[in-house]
C-alpha cells in the first residue's frame, strides 16, 4: 500500500466515522458508596430527594422574629421584643412567635414556627426584664435559611457524565446520596510493538531502547479514570501480534496497540485489526502533527488505536481519540472541559493548513506574563514531553501563529478536551 | 474570651508561625514500584544512571553515512555512496562506514560506527549496482540522536517534591528506575463537631442537618495525594470532643476538626488542643474570609486546625492550611504550582484591606471571552460551592477589584497552590 492511497482524515472526521461504527455509550455504570466515587463520572443525574437544608434555620446568632415587627426600628425609635426562649442547634423550638415576641437563636438552629426573619444580636440591646431592643428592620427572609432554599427537592443537582469533585461528594452527602450510579472505568488493553523494543524491567542490549509507552499510556488512562492492562511488547511478527492483540481485545473495552510505525508493521496491524472483524480499520492516517500515521478502527463495536511509536505522538493521539471514549463514552458532542490557559506564545509557529498540530509548550511568568515556550527538538526525544506544562494547538485551516500572539495551553493534568 | 484579644494572623503570619513550630518536612518516605507513583510526589531527586538512548540512532528511514562525505551534494551534482548493508531496527550493525559508503538504515536503528548523521530516503535516488547518489547536503548530527542526546547518565532529571504525572512515568521507564523513592501520602483525621450535625447515613431529624465537611474534606484529602481518616460527628460536649480528638491525633499525621464555630465551641476546642500538648494553639483566627474563625495549632510536631463549620470557608482554610502540608510537607518555600487561569470579572467586589479574601467564581466564555461570575448567596448555602470553578483572591492590601477587570482564577482540581 502507498502511503498517499491510504484514508487520511482529519480529527474531526475520524471520530465521527467511528462514532458511526460505535454504540453511544461505551460504558457501562454501576453503584458505589459516594466515598468512592471521587473522579468518577456521573452515569444518571442526581435528583434531590430532600430540600436542604430542611427546615428554616438561621444563618446568624440572635434574635428570631418576625420581619414586620421590626419595620421602621431605628437606633432612635427601637422595637421593643420580649424575649420568650431560646433555641439551640439541633433542636425544636418548644413554642411560636407570637407578634411583638423573640427568640435568642443560634447560628443554624430552627426558626421557631410565626418567625420569618432573624436579627443580629449586634443590632439589639437588652432592655430589661426578658425584653430586647431591636436597633434596625430586618426583611423577610432576612438571616435566615428557607427549608427549601438551598436544594429543592425534585431539583436536579448533577447531570448525567458530572465528574464528582470533593465539593461534589460534600454536596452529596448533604442529599443523603450515599450510593451513586456512576461509569465503571473503561479498560485499556496496552500492547506496544516494535523489534528494538525491550520490556522497561529489561536491561536493552546494544541497539535496543526500553518500551516507553506502555508504562505512559497505563498511566495516562489512570489519569482519565480509566483501567489499563499492560500486554507488553511484541516483536515485530505478524502471527505474535495477532494473537496479543486479541488476547486485549477479549479482556479490555478498548485496545491501543503502540510503536510500528513503519510502512510494513502498519500494515500487519492494519491486516490484523481488519481480520479480527466489522468494520476493522476505518482510517489509515490523521491530519494531525504529530500523530499522522494513526489507524483508526472498531471491531464488533469496540474500538482499536493503532498510535504512533514516538511517545509524543501517541500521547496526543491518546488525547485525541482515547479520552473523550475514556470520560464520556462516544465521540459525540463532547463537553467543553476545562477551558485553556491564556499564554504569549514566545515563538512562531509555521502550520500546513489542512491538519491540526498540537506543539508541547512550557509556561514561565515573566515580568508578570504569562509565557508559552514551544519545545521544539528532534524527533524521538523523550524530555521535551516532561519539560512540557501542556499543550498548543494550531487549527486545522491555520497557517501558524506569530511570535507575541496569545494562545490557549491546555494544561496537562486539567480536564481539557481537544 | 473576647474575640478581639485573641490572635488573629494574617495567612503569611499564620503559616510562619506554625512552620515555626512543625519539622521541616512532615512526611515520610517509601520506595514504591514505578507503575504505583502516578499522582505521588518525589521525596529523593531521580538522577539517570544510563544514557537514552543509550547508542547513537536514526530518526528518519533513510541511510547512515559520515556526514563529509555529503557536502556540495545537489540535484545538479549529487554525491556517490555504496551501500555496504542494511541496519534493521534492534541489532547491531555488523560493519563500520568508511569513506564514501552507506548503510541503509531504519527509524529507530543503532548508528554503525563510522557514521555521524543519516539521509532521508526522499533525498536519495537509487543509482544501479548497489549505489545510491544523495542529493542533499546533511550536517554532523543530522537526523540521528546521539547515545546521550536525549538524558546523560549523571544528570538529574527530576527535582525532589517533584508530582509525578503520566509522561513522567513513560520518562522514568526509559531509564529503567523501576522504583522511586515517594513520600507516604500524610494521613489526615477529620473530626465534625456540632449540635446539629448527624452522620450523612442517618436521616436528620427536625432541626438537625448532615454533615457535609467530613465527606467533602475526606474526598479533598484523596485529591491532594493525602490519606483520609474520618472520626464522624462528635456533639458540643468538650469531653468527648477530647477523646475523639485523641484518637484522631493518635493515629494521624495532621488532624481538622470542623465545625462548631460558636465562641463558646472555639473556647472548647482550643483548651483541648492547648491541653494535647506544647505549643498548643499557634493561632486563634486568620484575617481571610471566608475563613476568619480558623484555630492553628500544633502539638508535639503534628498540626491540627480546628476549621470554621460552612463548608465553603472550611475548604478555602483547608487550602490554605492543609493543602500545602499534603503537598510540600512545610509552608517554606512553597513552589509555584499550576498557574491560574486569566478571566474578566462580571461585577465589582468590595474587600476591607487586611485581610485576603476568596470569592468562589464560576467561569463562562462570552464572545471569545472568558467570564469570572462571582456566586454570591447567603452564608451556609451549599450550592453556591458546586457551581464553582475555581477561586479568585483578593490580596491582602486590595480594596478589592472592579468589574470588567482581569482576574486569576485558581481552578479547583489543579495543582494550584494559594
Amino acid at each position: 500500500m502507498k502511503e498517499e492511497l491510504l484514508t487520511v482524515l482529519t480529527v474531526r472526521e475520524a471520530r465521527e466515522q467511528l462514532a458511526a461504527n460505535l454504540p453511544a455509550e461505551l460504558r457501562r455504570s454501576e453503584r458505589k458508596p459516594l466515598l468512592q466515587c471521587l473522579g468518577r463520572r456521573l452515569a444518571e443525574p442526581v435528583t434531590a430527594r430532600e430540600n436542604v437544608p430542611g427546615f428554616a434555620r438561621s444563618t446568624v446568632d440572635g434574635y428570631a422574629v418576625r420581619a414586620q415587627d421590626t419595620f421602621g426600628a431605628s437606633e432612635g425609635l427601637p422595637a421593643f421584643f420580649t424575649i420568650t426562649g431560646e433555641i439551640l442547634v439541633g433542636v425544636v423550638p418548644e413554642r411560636e412567635i407570637a407578634p411583638g415576641e423573640a427568640m435568642q437563636i443560634a447560628t443554624g438552629a430552627m426558626l421557631p414556627p410565626g418567625a420569618d426573619a432573624a436579627v443580629m444580636v449586634e443590632y439589639t440591646e437588652e432592655a430589661g426584664s426578658g425584653c430586647i431592643e431591636v436597633l434596625s428592620p430586618v426583611g423577610p427572609g432576612e438571616n435566615i435559611l428557607r427549608e427549601d432554599e438551598d436544594i429543592r427537592a425534585g431539583e436536579e443537582v448533577f447531570p448525567v457524565n458530572h465528574l464528582l469533585r470533593s465539593q461534589d461528594i460534600g454536596y452529596l452527602s448533604a442529599l443523603g446520596e450515599m450510593e451513586l450510579a456512576v461509569f465503571v472505568p473503561v479498560s485499556v488493553g496496552i500492547v506496544s510493538t516494535g523489534d528494538e523494543l525491550v520490556d522497561p524491567t529489561s536491561k536493552p542490549r546494544p541497539g535496543q531502547v526500553r518500551d516507553i509507552n506502555s508504562y505512559a499510556l497505563f498511566a495516562k488512562t489512570l489519569e482519565l479514570g480509566g483501567k489499563p492492562n499492560i500486554y507488553g511488547v511484541v516483536q515485530d511478527d505478524p502471527q505474535l501480534l495477532r494473537e496479543k492483540l486479541q488476547e486485549a481485545y477479549a479482556e479490555n473495552d478498548l485496545v491501543v496497540v503502540s510503536g510500528g510505525s513503519s510502512v510494513g508493521t502498519r500494515d500487519h496491524t492494519a491486516e490484523i485489526i481488519a481480520s479480527l472483524g466489522q468494520p476493522g480499520v476505518v482510517f489509515h492516517g490523521m491530519a494531525v502533527r504529530p500523530g499522522k500515521p494513526t489507524l483508526g478502527g472498531v471491531v464488533e463495536k469496540k474500538p482499536v488505536f493503532g498510535l504512533p511509536g514516538h511517545p509524543a505522538a501517541a500521547l496526543v493521539t491518546f488525547d485525541l481519540l482515547a479520552s473523550p471514549l475514556l470520560r464520556f463514552g462516544n465521540f459525540t458532542e463532547l463537553p467543553e472541559g476545562t477551558p485553556p490557559i491564556s499564554a504569549v506564545i514566545s515563538r512562531s509557529i509555521g502550520s500546513v493548513p489542512g491538519r491540526e498540530e498540537y506543539i508541547y509548550v512550557k509556561l514561565q511568568r515573566k515580568e508578570g506574563k504569562l509565557l508559552a515556550e514551544p519545545i521544539l527538538g528532534k524527533s524521538g526525544l523523550l524530555t521535551p514531553l516532561v519539560e512540557a506544562d501542556g499543550l498548543v494547538k494550531i487549527p486545522l485551516e491555520s497557517e501558524g501563529t506569530a511570535a507575541g500572539s496569545d494562545v490557549d495551553v491546555y494544561l496537562f493534568g486539567s480536564d481539557y478536551v481537544l
